[in-house]
């Protein structure tokens, strides 16, 4: 069995946390001059450890392993959200790099591209499965400085660099590690999570219509006041909705915007922005139902509420051959210490899924922190984790070839 | 008994509003160059008009009859809100001029600047009424641009002028006409409104904290959104306050923020501005003590919430002997046409009504439209309104002097 070096995971996560340092997490977003210098460093230490390193042409960072024999692709995301953590997507590069150097064979390793989504939606994922056109790379722009995606490659010498696709057959599955982003784990006491299945979010916009008017000489009944009408369509959600929700859905209203928003106008228009998470698709459609229900009730009101989904992905089941490997592999090094869970978040590994078996472990985030430079893993779980990563890969390079 | 000019009433208006015109009203905000141009031309009017025309040290306009007698004090504001209406303060000006004009005795008229609130609160009724100091015009800056009142009446030639100060005992009252700028008189087909008393305004921001985090990763039981908090308390509101509020009482909520407002961020903090008005002190202090209650309430949840009072006004009632007799020439004028109403709008009026007694007048608005560049009013109702006032302010110079 191969045997990970402790201290080699923690110090290539500290190397990889000095790019971009910011307090104690990193600020590296997608193709800033540390994330790009990140990067390189990484595609170094996939060369050191024997693999042929790549970085193509929508920024995804390949370590390819050399050799026949069967093969596991590992991985995650090397860029962060704006000032945040140190171990979200480089704790699932480290292991990946990890488990190359200690198992030595059959080990690829990639870094998908703004999996943060500073420039879009998954890209390097969807670009290495053939989910993302060429057109679409044409429009992106950062979403805080709207700079053009092509700017951004081309600053980083990767303009015209093929793009990487998935070799049919090659790989018996792909396995990312994740920080939890949750505080499940840490709260049952847990060292492992072995990721069941990634939520869908299903998203909206809500809009209502209502009349701009003076706020002192309109009188209550005379009103249409579009603000009242989202507040009690959002009070009407929060009440129902329990009653149609699965043990761990979760639905946010992240933002309301009233106009014109001033402290004497009655709001002629107000906006919310809605979604809900959950992994059973059954669960999503009965919430989508009720939720057109409430809207065609709040339609019955002085002001017309309209209901856009602006975003409908389709939740990913983690693929069960290979979540029954990673179980194992969590018994052996943490008996009774690790449980199976959804995913809250989205990952890389759901558009991996599409196209290859696919498995998630998860380890602790100490207070449950996430997308913030707070956040953080004791170094006792980022080692379990290793070791359990490790294992895992090894009992599917080893498994006789099967029905995926 | 003088007669008005009915022509000239309307054609003054209609000069009035070519200063900025826009659409079929006007953009003329408080010392943009039309404004000051406006503020010329009607100087130069109420000097045609035999009376003493000033312009002040904080912009407001004056024009003072000469010779003895009891003195009426009548006017209102020059300003507009943003591309606004023509007759929102022009018609109280072009009122008071033509009532110096047919009256020709004792009518002194005053344009108080800034009545619409671009650099400041009511700055030219509290000026001349001794509740406005120099502390308060140095920190005062346009709430859209951002210059300094300072500058824009050093800009207009007003720097270091002295500022007008009520004579004591000069005036037997002051009358200002005004748009309804709600659609009371219309819906009862009325022409005159006789103002009761102008409604305090109340204004509240109500904060809630609670903690930002992923929304996919965060159990809905572990959640403390600030938004929910905030939606949860506005809906309260919304079911508890008409059993605490008077007839005419309204409430609004003008604006919502969720920090920091993304879709898949759970909001760390939510702030609301809250107002509600009335004319009478019992039914304002009611509501006050039920939104303590059910801010105190929603402390019992997750996320503190703090109620913070930003403004109250005093109700500001009119004069009992005034309104009989601005009463009486409408029922002379418009038999059975009119009726007593509170005012929902702020108005010079309130702050002129604590040093001497004061009365309003409301014409109706069309469709109840207000702030908005279609606010209107017809000829008819504009040429009614003009002989109620004249006629009133005739009746109170020609009253016995009694105690006000």
């Amino acid at each position: 069995m191969a045997t990970i070096d402790p201290d080699r995971v923690l110090a290539d996560l500290r190397e990889l946390a000095r790019f971009g340092a910011y307090e104690t997490g990193v600020h590296r977003p997608t193709f800033s001059p540390d994330d790009v210098a990140a990067r390189h460093w990484f595609v170094g230490k996939l060369e050191e450890a024997g693999l042929e390193g790549v970085i193509d042409g929508i920024g995804s960072v390949f370590g390819l392993s050399r050799g026949d024999g069967p093969k596991v692709l590992t991985g995650s995301h090397l860029e962060s959200q704006n000032h945040a953590g140190w171990l979200d997507g480089a704790l699932g590069m480290v292991y990946g790099l990890e488990a190359a150097r200690a198992i030595g064979r059959g080990v690829d390793v990639a870094g998908f591209c703004d999996e943060e989504g500073h420039f879009g939606s998954f890209i390097g994922s969807r670009s290495f499965t053939g989910l993302l056109e060429e057109e679409e790379i044409d429009g992106l722009r950062n979403r805080y400085d709207g700079r053009p995606l092509r700017d951004a490659l081309a600053a980083a010498g990767l303009a015209g660099r093929p793009r990487m696709r998935v070799e049919p057959g090659r790989y018996r599955g792909f396995v990312e590690a994740h920080i939890e982003q949750g505080d499940t784990l840490e709260s049952e006491a847990l060292g492992i999570g072995v990721v069941s299945a990634i939520v869908a979010i299903w998203q909206y916009r809500i809009v209502a219509e209502g009349e701009q008017n003076h706020a002192g000489t309109t009188s209550m009944a005379r009103r249409r006041d579009a603000g009242l009408a989202i507040t009690r369509l959002l009070g009407e959600i929060d009440r129902r909705f329990p009653e149609f929700a699965g043990p761990r859905t979760v639905w946010t209203c992240g933002r309301v915007t009233f106009e014109p928003g001033a402290p004497s106008i009655i709001p002629g228009r107000a906006e919310a922005l809605f979604q809900f998470r959950d992994t059973d698709p059954a669960v999503l459609d009965r919430l989508d139902g009720e939720l057109r229900r409430l809207v065609e009730e709040a339609n019955r009101g002085h002001c017309p509420v309209t209901l856009d989904m602006i975003g409908q992905s389709r939740p990913a089941k983690m693929n069960d051959r290979l979540c029954g490997l990673v179980a194992e592999a969590a018994e052996a090094h943490a008996p009774g210490g690790w449980t199976r869970m959804p995913s809250g978040a989205g990952h890389d590994a759901q558009y991996l899924a599409r196209v290859m078996p696919a498995a998630m472990l998860f380890v602790p985030s100490i207070g449950g922190i996430s997308h913030h430079w707070t956040e953080n893993t004791s170094d006792e779980d980022i080692v379990l984790g290793a070791r359990v990563y490790c294992d895992a890969i090894e009992r599917i390079l080893d498994e006789d070839a099967g029905e995926p």
